[in-house]
C-alpha cells in the first residue's frame, strides 16, 4: 500500500526490486518518486523497470494515467510539447474555454471519463470539459502486490474517485497487470457506481503513439464494419484511412469514427503498426465494454506533437449532448459496477507484427468496410 | 502557534497531551496531522482527543471547518459521499456553473461566507460561487492555547484571510473553546473589515447532522416567530417541519426560512434530537449577530447524504442578488469588527435533550409560530 | 541548480554564503525557503542578501516575479492587502470574471504575460484573464550562479514554460543579475516560441513602487513624445501626469499610455523619485524590445494598496482584442526568440535622483511632450 487516503498515509519515495522480493528469474524494480519542478510540484510517478521487459510509468497524480512504456528498443508514447506531469492543482480544466485538460496532456494513455467525456461543450448551465476529470484526479489509494511465485505477476491498483455530493460517486479502481520480461501489460478497471441513484457514465481510453512506431507509411490496423469521418476536415482523410503521413505542417487533426468487429468472445484488437512492419503498439479489447473506437490523426509537426491516437470507448469523441442523442452515454444502477479490460502490447519484430496482422484480418474476414463519407454529428 | 504565514512557518505533524502538560484531572492530546492520497494531499487536520469527553477534529487547510465532533457515543456530522479532506487546491468553485464548493462538502461545521454566500449566481459579470470561499481558504495562522490551570481550557484559533487587491480584506480569527471533559464546546469568531472601505458580508455557520441523531421521527426544535418554505418543493413539508423522515429516497431537500425568537439577553437555541430523545445536538447562538436561521432537510437516502443542517446566519440560503435585495446583506466599516458566538452541545441522554426543550419552549412562550406558505422569494 | 523540473528535482529550503565561497570583499548570502501558511503552502521565495548592497527577494513558484527589494534605507516595492506570496495552486485566474490574479498580486515586479497580458476580456469564445499566466506559472527550472572572482556578480535564472497541446509552446529563460555592494539589478529574459508554428505574444513589465518613495509631491520622470489617459477616468489626472497625490481615498487609479523617447542607443529610463529629491527608482530598457510605457497611479489609501506602476511593455493594459485591432501584439516565428534587457536602480541620494532627472531630461530634448486628451481607445 503506497497511498491510502482513508488512512491520510502516502509512502513518498519508496522502491523495491526483485532482489529484495528474493526473485531470481527476473530482474525488476518497483520505484515510487516523487517529483519537484514547475507545474509537476508533487506529482508522484510509479515506474515498474524490468530488465529484459518494459519500462512502465504511470502517475498517481494523474489519475493512475500511463505516462509511457518502453523496452525491446521501442515505446508505447509521444512527445508533448507539455513535458511535466502536471499536477492537477495547476490545472484549470475550465479554462480555455473547457480545453484546459491539454494543458496537462502528454501521456500514453489517459482515462477520459468517467462523469462525462469528449469534446468540451456548455449544456444544463455548465461546461463539460474536455474528456472529463478522472485524468486530472489524484489517486486515493495506491497499491502495489507481487506474485510469490513465478511468473511473479506484478500488480498496481489504483482508486480514482469522482465522487461530488449530490452529484457522482463514480469510484474506480485501476488495475494493471504486468509479467516481467513480457512485452505486454493489461488494465483490468472497474468502475463502480456508488451512489444510490442511477448514474450516466462515458468512457474513452485515449491511447496514444508517437514516434519511432509513427512515421510515414505508418498503418492503422483493425476489423470494422464501418468508418466514417468525424468531421468535414476529416472527409478528405477517409480515403487513406489505414495509413499514416509523416509529420506534417499544418496537417492539424483528422478523427474517425469506427465501429469495430470482434471475434466470437467480443474481444477485438486495433494496431499501429511502423512502415517497415517490426514495429508497433496493439491493443485488445471487449466490444461488449467499448463498443465503439475513435482513430485520431494528429500527424502535424513533431514539435506540435506527431502522435497518433487508438481510443476504444462507450463514445467517441463528440460533447455528451450529441452522445446522449445519439445513444452512447451508458448507465450504471445504483451499487453496479462496469468492467473494462485491455491488453497492449508493444511489438517489436516482424513476426508479432505479422500475427497481429493476421489476427485482425481473420476477424475482418469477408466483412466489408463501409466508408461513409457523412460524419455521423455535427458539434 | 502552528502555523504562521507572517513567518512562512507550519509544524507539520504535531502533538501534545495532558501528560507532557503535566495536567492531573483530565486525559486529552491535540495533534496536528497532514494527510495524504487523492484530493486530500497536503490538508492537515487538527484534533482535540478529550478521554472522558469529545473527539474534535477541524482542518485548518478547509478554513478552520470543523470536521465531525466524536464522543459519549454519539457524534455531531454526518456521512457525506465525499470521504476525503479536499485540498482546497484541488477545487474549482466556478466549476458546475459555481457549484464546485460541493466537491469537498463533507463537514459538520463549514463557514459559508463572508464576501458572500447563498446559492450562486451569476451578477455584476461574475460568479458569486455557492457559500463563498471562506470553507475553501487554508488558514493564515493556526494556534493552541492551554488554560494552565483548571479546568485547562482548550482554544484553538485560526486567521483565514479572504484578502484580495481592489475587492475585499476581510479576516476572520476563529476561535475555538473546548473544557477537556465537557459534552460541549463553543465558537467564538471575529470578522474584521481591514480596508480603508466599507464591505458587505454574509455568514451562514452550516451545521450538520446525520445518524445517529437524524433518524425516522427526529425532531427540529427551535423557538420561531414564523418559518416559510425556501422554495415550491418545500412547500409540501411545511405542515411537518418538526420531525424528520428516515433515508428517503427522490427526497432530495427541503430547505425552510425561520425567523428564531431569542431571550431577553437575544440568546436562542436550535436543535435535533432523535426519536427516543435521548441524543440530539444543539447550537447556542445570538440573533443580533445572527439573526436568521436555514432549515435544511436533506433526508435523502444514506448514500446520498442523509443529513439535516441547522444553519444560524446574517442571510438565507438565496443568491446574493436576493439577499441584497431584501436587505439582509450586512456591511463592516473600515476597521470594524463582527463578533459570532455560538455554542455547540452533543445532548447524550434524557435529561439533557428535556433540558433543551424546556429552554426553547420558554423562549417560545406564548408566541404563535406562523407557518407561511409562501416562499419570500423565487430564485 | 535548484530545482529542474526535467530531472524532477528541487533542492527545497537551501541556503549559501560569501564565506563558503571564500568571497572576501562583500558578505552576501543566498537562501531559498520554502514556505508555509495560509494560501502560501509550499511557495518558494529566494532572497539574496546583500550586506552593503540590496536584498532582493523573488518567488520561484510565483514566476520568478520580484517580490521586493530593500535596501540604503529604502525598498522598491508597495504594501498590497494580500501579504502572502500565494501558491498559483490555490488561484483560479478566471474567477471573478477574469481578475483571479488580483488575489495574489503583491509585487514589486509581476511578468504579465506571454501568451497574452492587458485587461480580461472573453473573445474567441474563452476568457483572456486579467495580465496572462507567466506570473503564476512556477518556474521549471531555478539555477543560481555566483562568478568566482570580483565583483562575483550573482545571477539567477528560472525558465518558466507556458507549455499547451496545440496552443502554445513559449519559454521564458528569465535571468537576474546583480553584484552585490551595488544598488542596482539588471533583468535578461529570453522569450523563446519553441513551437512550429508562429505565435502571438505580449508582455508588460508590471514594476510597482509605494512608500517612502512614493508619497504626496513625489514626481515620476519620463522621456516622452505623448501621453494620454487610458479611459475617461484618467482624463482629469492628464495635466497632473509628472506629480503624485498622497494617500486619497476615493482616488482608485489612473492609467496613462506614454509613447516614450529614447536615446540613439534605443535606451530610455523611467523613474518615480520621492518630493525630497533623494529616494528613487528609475527602470532602463530598451524601446525596440519594450516600446510603450504605461504609468498606474492607483494613489488610493495606504491599506487600498498605495503604489504606482511603471510599466514598459509591448502593449498598453488594453484586452487583447484592442491591442490585436492596434497592431501591438508582437508575433515570434517559429523557435524564433525576444529578448528584454531592463535595469532596475534604487536612488538613494540627492546625487543620484539629480543623475537620472538629468539622463531623462537629455533624452526628451527639445522634443515637446503631446498632451492628448482623448483615449487611444474604450474598453
Amino acid at each position: 500500500m503506497l497511498t491510502n487516503a482513508e488512512e491520510g498515509l502516502d509512502k513518498g519515495n519508496w522502491q523495491i526490486s526483485s532482489d529484495q522480493l528474493k526473485v531470481k528469474d527476473h530482474v525488476f524494480s518497483i520505484e515510487q518518486k516523487v517529483l519537484h519542478g514547475g507545474k509537476q510540484e508533487g506529482s508522484k510517478i510509479l515506474t515498474i523497470h524490468s530488465k529484459d521487459g518494459l519500462t512502465i510509468t504511470l502517475s498517481p497524480t494523474r489519475g493512475m494515467n500511463l505516462l509511457r512504456i518502453e523496452g525491446f528498443g521501442s515505446r508505447m508514447g509521444w512527445d508533448s510539447p507539455v513535458k511535466e506531469v502536471v499536477n492537477p492543482a495547476f490545472i484549470n480544466l475550465e479554462s480555455r474555454n473547457g480545453l484546459g485538460w491539454l494543458e496537462g496532456f502528454n501521456e500514453m494513455m489517459v482515462r477520459c471519463g468517467y462523469e462525462w467525456t469528449g469534446h468540451p461543450v456548455t449544456a444544463d448551465g455548465q461546461i463539460y470539459t474536455l474528456h472529463g476529470k478522472a485524468g486530472n484526479t489524484p489517486a486515493s489509494r495506491v497499491e502495489v502486490e507481487v506474485a510469490d511465485s513465478a511468473p511473479y505477476e506484478i500488480r498496481i491498483r489504483g482508486l480514482v474517485k469522482e465522487s461530488t455530493f449530490k452529484k457522482a460517486d463514480l469510484q474506480t479502481l485501476t488495475e494493471l497487470r504486468y509479467v516481467p520480461g513480457s512485452n505486454s501489460f493489461s488494465l483490468h478497471d472497474v468502475l463502480t457506481n456508488h451512489a444510490d441513484y442511477p448514474h450516466d457514465y462515458q468512457i474513452i481510453y485515449h491511447s496514444n503513439f508517437g514516434t519511432p512506431i509513427l512515421e510515414e507509411g505508418a498503418r492503422f490496423l483493425a476489423p470494422m464494419s464501418s468508418i466514417s469521418p468525424f468531421n468535414d476536415y476529416a472527409k478528405s482523410g477517409l480515403k487513406t484511412w489505414q495509413t499514416y503521413q509523416g509529420p506534417t505542417k499544418d496537417f492539424d487533426e483528422m478523427v474517425f469514427n469506427i465501429q469495430p468487429l470482434a471475434d466470437e468472445n467480443h474481444q477485438t484488437l486495433a494496431a499501429v503498426v511502423n512502415k517497415a512492419g517490426d514495429k508497433g503498439a496493439s491493443i485488445q479489447f471487449d466490444t461488449r465494454q467499448l463498443p465503439v473506437l475513435t482513430l485520431w490523426k494528429n500527424t502535424d509537426t513533431i514539435k506540435q506533437g506527431y502522435v497518433t491516437g487508438i481510443e476504444p470507448g462507450t463514445s467517441y469523441a463528440y460533447p455528451v449532448t450529441i452522445e446522449r442523442e445519439q445513444k452512447r452515454v451508458k448507465q450504471l444502477q445504483p451499487g453496479a459496477s462496469a468492467q473494462f479490460d485491455l491488453t497492449y502490447t508493444l511489438l517489436h519484430d516482424s513476426a508479432q507484427v505479422a500475427a497481429v496482422e493476421q489476427k485482425i484480418a481473420q476477424i475482418q474476414g469477408d466483412n466489408k468496410v463501409a466508408e461513409n463519407e457523412t460524419p455521423i454529428a455535427k458539434e
